[in-house]
């Protein structure tokens, strides 16, 4: 495989990066592809913009960031280890730039509603899609599989190491998101010394290829990966889990499987074009195709919510109207099952669904206290970090789970019933 | 007049200004509008995102961050004036908050095409808007005409200051926009020193009033506010009017002017509901209500272009996908009115309507050549800036017209007709 | 006492306040002092720039910015609690501003040698220094004793609030320095949300009194100081407390015994005037006058070991060289008192001075791990932050003492000597 | 010759470059050299830090950081011309790291008083420094004097475009310092983008060699250039020639005048070591030797301030007071001859001596109006800036010449003699 250069390298400034560099034509061709494009229409952090203002930054930027990362850290590899072939560097790169493809728009929260898995979409897109698929092929055939399996834990690979760089608790994802939400919210909680972070990783092998399998840590590094690990816990303690972007994924979800239940007992007048494969399907992930799964983006949904303020059903017009202009759910600790009966009722009583108005929202502390991957080199052999660090360790220990009632406190009787649950509860 | 204050001080996290602080109870009602929540969904920099990734950054952003500079401006200027009564405090909020209330989709692209204008329709907005008009009036019935003129130049004014802050080239507007741009995009050319521009502005008295007429600049600061002229012109000549946003303007431009001519002659299959009185109207200024006109936003365009992919109409098909994929036209510099007839002989030749797919552009140099209001202070007298400033007089000299050709280079007969004119041009 | 105000707000440009804001008269006053502009010339960080370029920055530049921290924090507060008292606000700004006026040139090292002590100094020189103490004497005749108590622990105040924003793990001292450091080094770590620290703090007071009596945090603010502290902790474990630094720290002791040894003993010919009194002394904190005190700064100090290069004592010349010219001791693990006794014997061998090359370096965990004073309000009660936090206990499990040996290993056999021992240890 | 490798690249963390990288041998011995070292002991900005207290960064940070700005220029050249000869490297690194080597103490006002000439120290420290001049010697015998030339525009080079780099309007040596000052004082001024800078610039051959001979300016980035030449102009404008600045400069060359007067005249008790080769001799550029000179710092100077308070001369006493504790002297337009002598005559009943104590300073608008080296390629053809863009002709125009009177004014008489004639004028 021989990788062909632009006739000029092409340039992304970038509010992250500052500029990204392009100098591969593949590179530069898979960026004009439709499917990553159609990224550009697809928020980074979902709904978190109700939240943070400054949160509209695309999966488009992301994903050109993920992969300005894996360049420049190949660059830094390179001291170690210069002779990177042609065809890991066309996985790595394809494998960084393309690893969200997949994503749907409002991505947990849409899926969740229409059970598709942007994981799985990721890999179909890659091996499937008409533009990329052939791109990756044109420089050798069994490249769309090769960096499709990247992500695919139970699969094989020809590079272990470019898929600790995909996905790992180190990888060019989240060194990417947590720098570029940081500065798209404002909020300094995300930054760390990416520069610094390069400069600590080490390539390791643990066969006798010419490829290093893993990366290790250089012990000196331990208090730049404590900096990484601790700005991720304040991204999802401050930021990504903030319970108003919560209530704003419960409330997409429930528009969402309203309109699809409204659809299919045939009660739903408008529905776009292309969310009908998304509404008809049980299985979207193995009954779609790619290119029904791609015409979507949020623009879609956003203006199907708009119309759906004019539909006959009164629940979709609240839901949707509430989304638009912001009208959140409000929220409480979990009072317990009896007092969820009791609020159940006083909906009831209202004339209102309790299933379109009232969300449980339950989140278990895996989301940041996983460290795997993260090893620091410590005489010779590679040691887990949650070992060598108390931080890291307290870090795990810090993650509390969420346990929330999201409900409409703009309804008096039902702000009512959970201000006398909350007050006995004290 | 007497603004109650919010039980507690609400924040907004802002990317540029750390945080955006309100107090009043009227401005925290204001931002909870519908019309004000549609600001979120118009991007402040247009179709500047197909050039630069990062410049997806909303009007409501923007909006809360002129409303934050006035806020710390009316701050500063209370060392030499502070008993600043609330009726004045009131306009001056509500009119930096709203200034861009009236904005449509994609402003300038959409409002060549369709004939509206923003700047009536912010002060229709703010008399007519059901929400917002009452927050106004309950404070004092005159509250919604007297903001309402503060952006009308024909009628007078209670309190000129306002207006120089809200509609010069030294107001709070531009003040917000060129850090925000800046700082979204990624490049350093809008940044100049916020606050020492405050402190070089000092309230100056042209009557006997409680309230300062004008606002004028300390002779000290005049480095300072060359800073501000020169980010200014940078962000224009490399930002704000590259030919590649320019050309995605002409696209956007080009699909509404063909939607709307196949609407009205019965051709066109899909137009989501809020685009129709648009469609339909010649003066939508004058014929819309204002909820007709708030129920259009940038996602409604959006998704109409992607229903526009399955029209009848070749050319709205193609002009849509393109928008969408990012096929932009390509442009070169105006080559004489004989090449564009030839350029549009080949057009024709290929069955393409030279209207769809041929446009020339001419932009004056008045966009970032007029000073007006910028007056510094020499010897008790106001004095323009630009009769003490060689630099701001260059700006002036500077700001080239533009005049350019754009065309779709994807066709080979087109893309060779313009190629011969230009070499012939060498 | 009323505080009155200079003509015109003065203010300094500042790379991390952006400007500090004077408007006091007194504050101006005492900035012009001989004793304040002294800290001109006594670096914030000692001798951390041999290791990190950029820490040239003074105890100027940081006094300046805990006062503005200072004024800035009154600000906030004066929503909770407006009418502060002038008295209140004099005592707070000066004990802001003059907290670290009792410095003697390379803090630490130079004490450790000498045997003065910077916070006995800050109390005698705002009681007796003739400037400091009449331009607060003229405010009150009480203020220059109030001033200096809040420093003491042992005394009462009349304001504890202020002891607690002076001397405890929330105070401005470390709000300021945390990110002047950062800056100045190029580091991220000491970054933390100014703005929002303020945001979280509010005035609670335990008795009757007119001003609260301390500072409590809300519990929404547990993950902003959290970061706070965090912050603090990668400061000092990978910037204060960097092996190079204690070895610059080292020699500049070893310099200064060496020098005052030879003083003593008439056999140095060159000591700086401003130098006497405390070679002089064997308790200079008790025998100076406190213009014999301020009369000495780090130039002074630089300039005498430029001198002592020619002097007839060759060690005395060696060390002094080391220093200028940045020949620093090496250090490892310290490996044991055997090892210790060997290395000297070849010192010995060589004819030098164990005293003078070699040094053994304990540091304890004390240093980041005291989180006294902060407290965070739950349920109406202020409950320490250990208790609350699993990162910050854990952050006092982490901090590991320090216990290092440092020699000179441009001595081929002392390099021997020790490279046999960690040989030996591994 | 062939420049060989460090073990493991070396770096320096920096507040304006992040890191500076360190690869080749020879780069980190000069760095370790006595006579770079020194640097550490030399401010950027001479006395500005006695207005803007952050600009205290050294001399040191910024040759490092000029060597930085080289490295990575030719890092990206080498896409158009990529086999960079290694003496070519070594030239290129070697001026850079060392263009500021022979800087003196206080440059400007201290070459003044003195009579001595950096430019010409530069030259004799690299060929005659024995540490310096022996490890470019190694590379090539030929090194020292090739190094040294570039720096000597009356003799001819190798490699013109290193001149050019080094010693132009466009070279490392302002792209360091602008950024850095401007990062240091905290002011937005100085910023541009380096980067978009380098990408900007393409190597050019003027004749047939392997080596380019110049830089020249894609005509894309004529706005590039206009941002660094704006920047450039407010620095100078705004921070290097404050009235202040100039102000302590003109101290400071009066302490020296006087201190050496009194020293010739055998009337001064003490002067250090390091500086009685400058105050005896006439023409220290000829008549000292390399290590005499490099035995003066900033540091010395300093403490000689010190121990001149303590002169029997009353002059000298109270000029070395006035620098220490920043008693600066007052500043007027200059008033006119006439005006001059007759505050000569009130100095002179006060007992003082005019030439101590009133300076009239004259800066022409030389220096920043110059813009050689800043060419254009249009049509194939180099064309100076200034014929292509109104901004840079401006700024030659705005350049407006300095003609100052500065005086004690805490002396009441003369005070009252300045302030009669300023009235007058008006």
């Amino acid at each position: 495989m021989k990788l062909s250069l632009l006739p000029e390298e092409k340039v992304f400034k970038d509010p992250v990066h500052d500029y990204i560099h392009v100098r591969k034509q593949f590179v530069w061709d898979l960026i004009n592809t439709r499917a990553f494009q159609r990224l550009r229409r697809i928020k980074q952090m979902g709904t978190s913009d109700l939240t943070f203002h400054g949160a509209v930054h695309t999966r488009f930027a992301h994903s050109l960031g993920a992969y300005e990362v894996m360049r420049k850290l190949l660059n830094y590899l390179s001291r170690f280890w210069s002779d990177q072939p042609d065809d890991f560097v066309a996985v790595a790169y394809a494998a960084a730039l393309l690893h969200d493809i997949g994503h749907g728009p409002f991505s947990h929260a849409f899926e969740k509603a229409i059970g598709s898995r942007h994981e799985e979409w990721t890999q179909r897109i890659i091996r499937e899609d008409e533009e990329i698929a052939a791109i990756l092929a044109e420089l050798d055939p069994s490249l769309p599989d090769e960096v499709a399996r990247v992500y695919d834990k139970t699969q094989p690979v020809r590079y272990p190491l470019i898929r600790q760089l995909i996905a790992s608790q180190l990888d060019v994802d989240r060194m990417d998101y947590l720098l570029r939400d940081a500065v798209s919210t404002g909020v300094t909680y995300g930054r760390f010394e990416l520069e610094r972070m390069f400069r600590i990783m080490e390539p390791h092998w643990e066969d006798e290829g010419d490829v290093p399998t893993t990366i290790v840590l250089r012990p000196s590094g331990i208090h730049t990966v404590e900096q990484y690990l601790v700005a991720r816990y304040f991204m999802f303690t401050q930021v990504y889990l903030h319970p108003n972007t919560i209530g704003s994924d419960v409330l997409l979800e429930k528009i969402l499987r309203r309109a699809r239940r409204l659809y299919r007992e045939g009660r739903l007048s408008f529905v776009p074009r292309a969310l009908v494969p998304f509404f008809r399907s049980d299985a979207p992930n193995r009954e779609l195709t790619v290119s029904e799964y791609i015409a979507l983006d949020e623009t879609v949904l956003m203006a199907a919510f708009h119309e759906w303020q004019h539909e006959a059903d009164p629940v979709l017009v609240d839901l949707s109207s509430r989304f638009l202009h912001r009208r959140l759910f409000q929220y409480v600790d979990f009072p317990g099952e009896e007092a969820v009966e009791e609020i159940k009722d006083a909906l009831a009583r209202e004339g209102l669904d309790p299933d379109a108005y009232l969300a449980v929202v339950r989140r278990d502390n895996k989301l940041f206290g996983d460290f795997s991957g993260v090893r620091v080199l410590v005489g010779g052999q590679p040691v887990d970090i949650v070992e060598l660090s108390d931080i890291v360790h307290a870090l795990r220990q810090q993650a509390k789970p969420i346990h929330k009632l999201y409900y409409p406190d703009d309804i008096p009787a039902v702000r009512d019933a959970v201000a006398r649950w909350v007050a006995r509860g004290e």
